[in-house]
């Protein structure tokens, strides 16, 4: 793993490096890339071994741009990690709960912690991403102020955590896909994403799911998006169990090429198990 | 129409207030609520007759919290508005193009109009929304500032707009849903909304698209979710043509409640006629 440059979307401390680092455990380099597209460029152009980006999350969603992303570039999912997001508010040494008198956050994250902001009763005041605000705070280092933001920007910008776990709800996971040039074998433990397009037909979605169904292939996820450019056409991305190399997946993909306008298979990769978490995914490291 | 009362989430001049417009007119009383949470429950006690919440984004995918709220709350779905979001460059009256030098907005909407941004190479100053960017511009009159907001915050905060439509993606569009505890009768061209689970086994889906694919009826939408409290099950979000009244969909919906594990029919009604925007819809100015 060492020598390997892992570039995330994000600035440091952001939640997309700590997927980084979950994966990869923290032999590599990771360097941080303002905009998903800056991401997969850095794959494609061989600036970095592989990229992290978020893909999904329960509370907000698929992100759409991700996966138009992955249409026009020929990356390939090489791995997948689900982090639950945890929110902490931070500060300076010295501070107090008591004594805080500005929240600073995202946006979204501030959206996501309403009730324990209410029962603090400080002003909150919007920034570009939890990390910037944590920067901002080490910068400044007003025990007035704290932020809302991860445990990994506490540790890089050596601020302290006033409360832990701050967020409204806990059901708040982000999945991540790992992208690399490179394809991975089967673990014996896979998921494959594919991007399949139907005409907008009865029963078109219904025949795209039998070659599946028959073989019982099961589905992970299905969401359907209108094509950009074709007004009647759907794209539907899928995750199914099993891996492309497996006989009864191949024949199944073989089986929906023949009955969808379009199939794409993003790839195969060993389905997330949280236990792994820091040691590097096993075969991640040993250059798949 | 005169004397209703909607509820939409956002402040003055947010997305969802041109959606509230675009949907019934301005004949209607629009009444900001800061969370979803609170626009549904304007309804559900009263203190609103509709309430309109953005559902889905091209870009950003479903909002997962309103179909939460969707199947925690007895409201039905009314009615649809989509609408293309278009991004504008305002400041106050004297301002030109070329003496900006500050842009405030939401970073969502930074994040949308980043070429523009970097010709312009103006400093960037995050917000909490579209709106309440407008609104300070408004108070503050700064000639070498501007905000990205929408047509709708130019009108309501007295802004010009410097430059029109800068977003960098013009295929950006935001679905909402109007709500009410009133059912829509059919008028001919409807969307039923439906969220079910089935247990997590190969082909469960599939067996429950069959009645749909069987009675030739289309989707025009399919999301999954994992459902949150039971770890094997997932929901599925499925938008179909047709009304609930029309016998071959009751039938569907029938044949469907036997095979998954849960069925919600979320609401019937007319499809989004761009054509008609603020005339009220039709039947929503009628009582329904």
């Amino acid at each position: 793993m060492r020598g390997r440059r892992v570039a995330f979307q994000g600035e440091r401390g952001a939640f997309t490096e700590e997927a980084a680092l979950a994966y990869f455990g923290d032999s590599v380099e990771l360097v941080p890339m303002r905009t998903l597209r800056e991401a997969f460029s850095a794959v494609e152009g061989g600036g970095a071994d592989y990229a992290v980006i978020p893909i999904e999350n329960t509370l907000a969603g698929s992100v759409g741009e991700a996966y138009d992303l992955l249409l026009e570039h020929e990356l390939r999912v090489y791995g997948e990690v689900i982090l639950r997001v945890e929110h902490h508010l931070l500060s300076v040494e010295g501070a107090t709960l008591e004594g805080i008198r500005e929240v600073w956050s995202h946006p979204q994250a501030i959206d996501q912690c309403r009730r324990f902001l209410e029962s603090l009763g400080a002003n909150v005041v919007p920034m570009w991403n939890t990390a910037a605000a944590a920067k901002r705070l080490a910068e400044v280092r007003d025990a007035r102020v704290a932020v809302i933001a991860s445990r990994r920007a506490a540790e890089i910008y050596g601020l302290r955590i006033l409360a832990s776990n701050v967020e409204d709800d806990s059901n708040n996971y982000t999945r991540f896909f790992v992208l690399s040039k490179e394809s991975r074998p089967p673990t014996g433990d896979d998921l494959t994403s594919i991007i399949f397009s139907t005409r907008h037909e009865p029963g078109a979605l219904y025949r795209c799911l039998e070659p599946f169904a028959e073989r019982r292939i099961n589905l992970t996820k299905i969401e359907s998006r209108p094509v950009r450019s074709r007004p009647w056409e759907y794209n539907f991305y899928v995750d199914i169990v099993g891996h492309v190399r497996d006989p009864v997946v191949s024949e199944a993909l073989d089986a929906l090429s023949r009955r969808a306008t379009f199939v794409r298979v993003l790839g195969s990769y060993p389905r997330w198990r949280p236990r792994d978490a820091g040691r590097g995914q096993g075969g991640a490291g040993q250059g798949g």
